[in-house]
């Protein structure tokens, strides 16, 4: 059969049907009024989800465009930055600020594990004070989640800027922007906001502006600038999405009907549950449960052919995970498990995973692991 | 969540992406040159599926609608018809023909079993001869399949018509229209077809053209002879439903792209799974293997509350399944697993049903349900 495709990749995610039809609503022109109406409807909305009263701009771009955009705007050439790199996404972060011509001291973790936070204290006790630091908050490339509570109050009452990734967090998980003293804050449309790619989002402090103010502006696409003026009229200054604007709103409506706290919650019991699931298959976790991301989870294959798995089970069942990266390059799968997934989706995917390690030789014991995750499910109710 | 719906009902079933896409075509005029290539491209096509050479014709109806059209033009009031009655669907049948003036003589065979072919041959053999026999291939109320070849072969020869009910398994299985000598035979759009209802198909044999001349004609919608003429121009009598009309465009080209016997094959498989499935978690199957349906599976509830269980299982889980009819009320489930369903949603369906059944108290060992269909899954590759 022409096959479904399962996204259990840690985005782009299942789009909801409300979404869906959001999105081919008859286009309306960026300048009208009721462009203007929907653009602070959702705004507002989207700082529910952020936990911020900033300023908030919803940029039609990738996530990796709203990184940029909170580095070329808060660095000037020659700035020193502190990168805290615990995976591919961090190092990701740390060479965009390098491309933007920034000083980065990177301070790197193990890859699977979190920042350390007393590590970082000494940093900024013993070096020089850098401009910003760069954080990750979920490191999609090992399903670790940092502590930018610990972070944020060590430079909260500082001019130290804190520029913070949640791309594949935001929206999953208890994200505090402003109790945390994030001052750019970032995520993008695929993940837990159930929207296809194409909108990033980007959050400013009140300190995060009186340093843009000394920046000399480099990017036009990106001026935070122009994107304020235009804002405060309800507008994006250049073309915006609209399409997916209107399924943003339909998105937003979903999230904020459920209750974020309900949303936040459910993450939890999925990834609980994957875990659970992963393991009783007799595979290891690259996070510990402590740092654990709710919204993907990253596994050791020790056979060391996990992207051949990947492509079985795609073929075979549909289902697509994500491969490793960087260090982990071939050796783990990476499931997503955000947004719009349910139960079943989540006890049949690990179910097909079962059936493809055991094409692949892999001493599975068929329904292990899904009577644990079945187990975890039950239990949480 | 809003929770998604899993359709394991014995339809409406999952539409695929493109046959939605279809769906949503600009409409055409249902007189012009477009229309008639378009229907003589789909009649051409639907009569690969049964098998037959016979005239077929596609209504805007439900499944009931045909099975009326062919008794409405096949029979006269107070002809004598012989149905063949395993369950809700066959008593259904019976009715219509009643309904149109028949006088019908209904042999019953016990629910959960198939006709008894040797009785419907002594009747045959003793009584006078019917002008029809009403048969259904698929009881949808019981999961069980009758031997339509077998009746053929007793009729074939011989002046009686064989009216023929393939609503819910015409697409999953291998029916041989033509050289079952079936002389009208009936399927509906929601079923292995992968479309939403409101198309109904029927094919007519030379013996039933011969037949419907020598009936007065007592409907509108469904007179035959017009259906035939507007036909024999590519077009429809009155108004179609050219959405659905795009839509099986694009659902008979993935069926064929597919290849009809690998269809067939994989719903044997996923019948097999489910049944493994269900009786490993302790539920007894309405149907024996030797004439289980492939498209639709009965199971007893021994606890006699199987609707409650369907309840939570659509309210917990969005996994929608079928009830009890007639004499099986409230201690059936049924579990349709026809059309566009993969393997990860069938052992995820699975899975959610031992968390439903556990939740009612059932004595369930999760996960046992699931281990069993993924072991026919894998040996059936």
């Amino acid at each position: 059969m022409q096959r479904k495709q399962h996204l259990f990749i840690p985005g782009p995610t299942p789009v909801p049907p409300a979404v869906r039809a959001a999105m081919v609503r008859p286009l309306i022109g960026h300048r009208s009024c009721e462009f203007a109406s929907l653009q602070r409807s959702l705004v507002k909305k989207t700082k529910q989800v952020f936990q911020t009263e900033n300023d908030l701009f919803i940029f039609t771009s990738s996530g990796t465009g709203a990184l940029e955009a909170a580095v070329t705007n808060s660095l000037n050439p020659g700035d020193k930055v502190l990168a805290l790199i615990t995976g591919q996404f961090g190092q990701r972060f740390a060479a965009i600020a390098r491309q933007c011509g920034a000083e980065v001291e990177a301070l790197e973790f193990p890859w699977g594990k979190p920042v350390d936070v007393k590590k970082v204290t000494e940093r900024l006790v013993q070096g020089p004070q850098p401009k910003a630091i760069l954080l990750t908050h979920n490191e999609t490339s090992t399903g670790v989640v940092n502590d930018v509570a610990s972070i944020g109050a060590l430079v909260k009452n500082t001019p130290v800027l804190l520029l913070v990734d949640a791309i594949s967090s935001m929206g999953a998980m208890d994200i505090r922007t402003d109790d945390w003293g994030v001052d750019f804050m970032i995520t993008g449309s695929q993940k837990a906001f159930m929207l296809p790619p194409g909108l990033a989002f980007l959050s400013v402090s009140a300190k995060g502006w009186a340093q843009i103010e000394t920046v000399r502006p480099r990017s036009f696409y990106f001026n935070l600038e122009a994107w304020q003026q235009s804002g405060a009229q309800g507008f994006s200054p250049w073309t915006p999405n609209v399409s997916l604007l209107f399924g943003l709103e339909a998105a937003l409506d979903q999230l904020l009907a459920e209750g974020l706290e309900q949303v936040w919650a459910r993450h939890g019991r999925w990834a609980r549950a994957v875990r659970a699931g992963l393991t009783a298959m007799g595979l290891k976790l690259v996070a510990e449960d402590e740092w654990a991301s709710n919204t993907v989870t990253a596994a050791y294959v020790q056979n060391g052919r996990a992207d051949e798995l990947r492509a079985t089970l795609e073929r075979d069942f549909g289902l697509c995970l994500a491969g490793g990266k960087g260090e982990l390059s071939d050796s783990v799968i990476r499931m997503g498990h955000m947004g719009y997934v349910d139960e079943l989706e989540i006890l049949g995917s690990l179910a097909v995973l079962e059936l493809g390690l055991k094409r692949q030789g892999y001493p599975v014991h068929l329904g292990a692991g899904v009577a644990q995750a079945q187990k975890l499910i039950y239990q949480e109710g």
